[in-house]
């Protein structure tokens, strides 16, 4: 599958490609590549390295990231992060090991990547660079140049990447934000100068691809967010995003324009405070307390700044939902703003939090209810008015959904665009020389990250668990004598097979040992001597007896001891 | 928990009394019961009797119904079903045994209880009582009178339950819809003159309370797809419920105006169009044809209708989709048309579905798109409406979560309710005489059908799967003897733990192995003789010494055999 299809070019000439390996086809797990050099000999540089998160359907996985092995044999030079998201910068603890390369980013990111490294160990390893926003820097045949845009995060950048085959405008996430009240808004001089100077490709977010309009700007939300809180009597907990500074900061000035004190509560909150404050980005002077002096304050004079607004088991918003936090403690009169989005798979889980608040007797204000929420990736209008700035010969879209990029790639067409390319994770790309086009499919995948192992996606171990999830699981097992005797057992572990009650499930088991028992005892006598056959032929009555007891057809294992 | 309060009535005063099981505080389970006679002798109707589907979230549990315990022991004299959807009729099959009432609806409704009540082998056992649209009958002391109202489903009904201490409007699922295409419309007649009677209390549909204005006509919706259909060329696919026979009407027209012919593909939708035809409600004479002939035809000429809306795995439109259905192949220059809506918790399916379709190279149309779809349920301005109709005493509102029940509370009470009471699951409330008060809680909860055994929610069964689910499962097996000697193994079934590779695999058995024997080897002689402490340890030392390995602690079983 690597490699260059041979006749097609000579290995020895220059290209400039592109390969996503998270980033197309799905959103939350951006791992991009760029290459230059001859077919057998290029260069890399990798562009963010994300993770996406794990759900009911994939139990016991809480993180998953690409599978970075193609670029594991290759030369990578340099492993550049856009913004500090998670779904850019979340994979680096997992998968540096494996890539060995410099890294490089802005202050609040690095700040944040820090922590990961310190976490896995690596801290001392990793060459971290910390370049300034609007730097540039050389990494082998890569020029690369840092343009400021706006995101729903602190220090989000565009990056220009230059070769002598060709400019690239890699945007990361973005949105045009007219006033994001933390750092700099886009920088539209810049967006037109690489436009006059030619891009050859552009590499661009399709989040919100399939919406007329723009996104909306942070100190509208911030407006709204001082009126609401304003209006508001008893206990006040906002919920949103921690990594949001610029929310987090309209948030408090909210809290002040009502005279409350604010206390945040749960630890990514304070994590990510820190975080800005250590970078001079959160310069707010409100009164900070601590969640056991807000307890003891009026309700009217504290506002809690809290984590989960996704609807999180373990964060601080379930826990108040639950009555089980143990500093705030919510009730009627009380009120609970989610100044966030409902991000897709997380609408049940949110609802239930929001549910058990009322049940308290809690009112709960959400985005639909007031303006109190913008996104931070570009709607249609702005990834219009971002093609107008760059002008690029080719669109990539990634960062999206097929829905997204198709939409993505529509639009682009419909601005002039001359080639549009909606690649799959592993499509890799050939920019320069000639005409853009997918030379290569490159292995690719996904990483699970199953307690402390990485593994394939399709690892049958949790294929194993999603079976006995539904179906249970039966170990039976017997001790058999060299002659083949049968000297104990069988005897039975039933596990997530349904509750008979206690007579039935007496009865049960006995049903189970004599299918078992009966099964052995038909066996040929040279069978009996034969462990694989014993378990064959207990696995299938045991399978068999449980269907008819349960109606299903558990997981049964035997284990034949011989004595 | 059950019965009457000690002192606060007499148990010989005649009392009319609401109890929901299932359709306060969540959606998709409805069971609700009246109750007439004093406290120690009442005779119940139950109202609908329902299911809802389980998810991820419970593996193995495709079918969750409410818990009738409470019912089981009481006089319950008829199960009245309102309208056919499964969430009030879906549970009939499965918890009738344990009611044992004659069962009374409309013929449509009747049609598909009888294919339930044959597969559940009870179609000579239930008293199915066929009433006819307006029907009026008597229960014990409940004089019933069916009201025809609108909803996505033919013949839906309130239920006007009269008692002489005062009458109740049970609206089942309704929206006020002026051309319903299917059945008549909303009997405003009928209704104002419930209101001029005098109602005491009105149990009513919550769904919509969070949206303002109305859900919207089929009428509208048709127009619609008559003229999308009429744009498209290529093959078109509409998915939709297939319940909504109204819709389905208006897909049959908008194929017939567009010169194609009509394909039914899956199962439910073929069911529901024999029910609809059976009873004379679907009257179309559009050319229907099966899925093999369409193969046939040119693709201009054909549109099928499918189930699947929701993203099912099992259904036609997934198959479709992952280009898996044996008869239906679509590609580029197709188009599938999403009438429906997204039904919370469906979002990543249906998503899922879309992107497969989209790789495809397939245009995806949903209700986001094009006026292609309208709710059920009644939204602010129809609910606003009902209670001018009705202008009952108490607002009791049902079927919603916590917070619609609340909405549509704060709803009524603006409209100048005297009283509003949100219900749990389990509350009796006593209508009459007095005030309207929760007077008792009863057992509740849900069931879940597991395999073919109906069981508590909480039961271990699936606490134990999805607890293998996350961690794995490990059995390690020995057998000793009586003087507690060591005779064979530890042996060792690993089940769910990540894949370490052919070599690393082998070690790590062995290391089990190892932890097991060194474990047994610490026992003292005494404990080695029994079992059970000879089980712990070699848990303990197994679990601990996965957790090295994987990173996660598996659930444990040891078995001893004594030989």
């Amino acid at each position: 599958m690597q490699g260059h299809k041979p006749g097609m070019k000579k290995n020895t000439e220059d290209e400039f490609v592109f390969l996503p390996l998270g980033g197309s086809g799905e959103i939350g797990m951006n791992l991009n590549a760029y290459g230059y050099g001859p077919a057998d000999d290029r260069t890399w540089i990798i562009m963010d390295i994300g993770v996406t998160f794990g759900d009911a359907a994939t139990p016991g996985i809480d993180v998953i990231m690409p599978d970075p092995t193609y670029l594991e044999s290759e030369n990578v030079i340099g492993i550049v992060l856009t913004h500090a998201h998670e779904d850019h910068i979340g994979a680096i603890g997992h998968l540096w090991r494996r890539l060995k390369a410099p890294v490089y980013c802005t202050p609040f990111t690095a700040y944040l990547v820090k922590d990961k490294l310190r976490e896995a160990g690596l801290i001392d390893d990793v060459d971290l660079n910390i370049v300034p926003m609007k730097g540039a820097f050389d990494l082998g045949p890569f020029h690369l140049r840092l343009v400021t845009l706006t995101h729903s995060i602190p220090e989000p950048n565009g990056v220009v990447i230059e070769t002598p085959l060709g400019v690239v405008m890699h945007t990361g996430d973005w949105k045009i934000d007219p006033d994001p009240l933390v750092g700099e808004a886009t920088d539209a001089a810049a967006l037109t100068e690489i436009g006059h100077r030619g891009v050859l490709a552009m590499v661009c977010d399709s989040t919100n691809a399939l919406v007329e309009g723009t996104a909306g700007s942070e100190a509208d939300v911030r407006k709204e967010l001082i009126k609401l809180v304003g209006e508001l009597s008893g206990k006040v907990v906002v919920a949103c995003f921690a990594s949001n500074v610029a929310r987090v900061s309209s948030v408090i000035e909210a809290a002040r324009a009502a005279g409350r004190h604010v206390c945040f509560v749960g630890r990514s909150m304070k994590r990510i405070v820190a975080a800005a404050q250590s970078v001079g980005i959160l310069k707010e002077d409100a009164i900070f307390v601590g969640e056991e002096e807000a307890a003891h304050l009026p309700d009217d004079y504290v506002l809690y700044l809290a984590t989960g607004s996704q609807g999180e088991a373990r964060a601080a918003l379930a826990k108040i939902a639950h009555g089980a936090h143990p500093a705030v403690k919510l009730s009627s009169g009380d009120t609970v703003i989610f100044s966030s989005r409902v991000i897709p798979g997380n609408e049940i889980p949110i609802k239930d939090v929001q549910n058990h608040l009322v049940e308290r007797g809690v009112k709960v204000i959400t985005d639909r209810d007031r303006d109190i929420h913008v996104s931070g990736h570009p709607c249609k209008d702005e990834l219009r008015q971002m093609y107008q700035w760059v002008r690029p010969k080719i669109a990539i879209p990634v960062h999206g959904e097929a829905r997204h990029l198709k939409e993505h790639a529509a639009l682009a067409k419909s601005l002039q665009v001359e080639q549009t390319i909606v690649p799959r994770n592993g499509d890799m790309i050939r920019l320069a020389p000639g005409a853009a086009e997918i030379i290569d499919e490159t292995p690719n995948g996904r990483l699970h990250l199953d307690g402390s192992r990485l593994v394939q996606a399709d690892d049958s171990a949790l294929r194993e668990r999603r079976k006995i999830a539904v179906v249970g699981h039966i170990t039976v097992t017997v001790a058999v004598s060299g002659k083949g005797a049968l000297v104990s057992g069988p005897a039975l572990c039933v596990r997530g097979l349904p509750d008979l009650g206690d007579a039935d499930e007496g009865e049960a088991i006995e049903a189970l040992e004599e299918a078992a028992d009966d099964a052995f005892s038909a066996l040929k006598p040279v069978q009996k001597q034969d462990p694989n056959q014993i378990e064959e032929a207990l696995e299938r009555a045991v399978r068999r007896q449980a269907e008819r007891i349960w109606g299903k057809r558990p997981l049964v294992d035997a284990m034949v001891l011989t004595v």
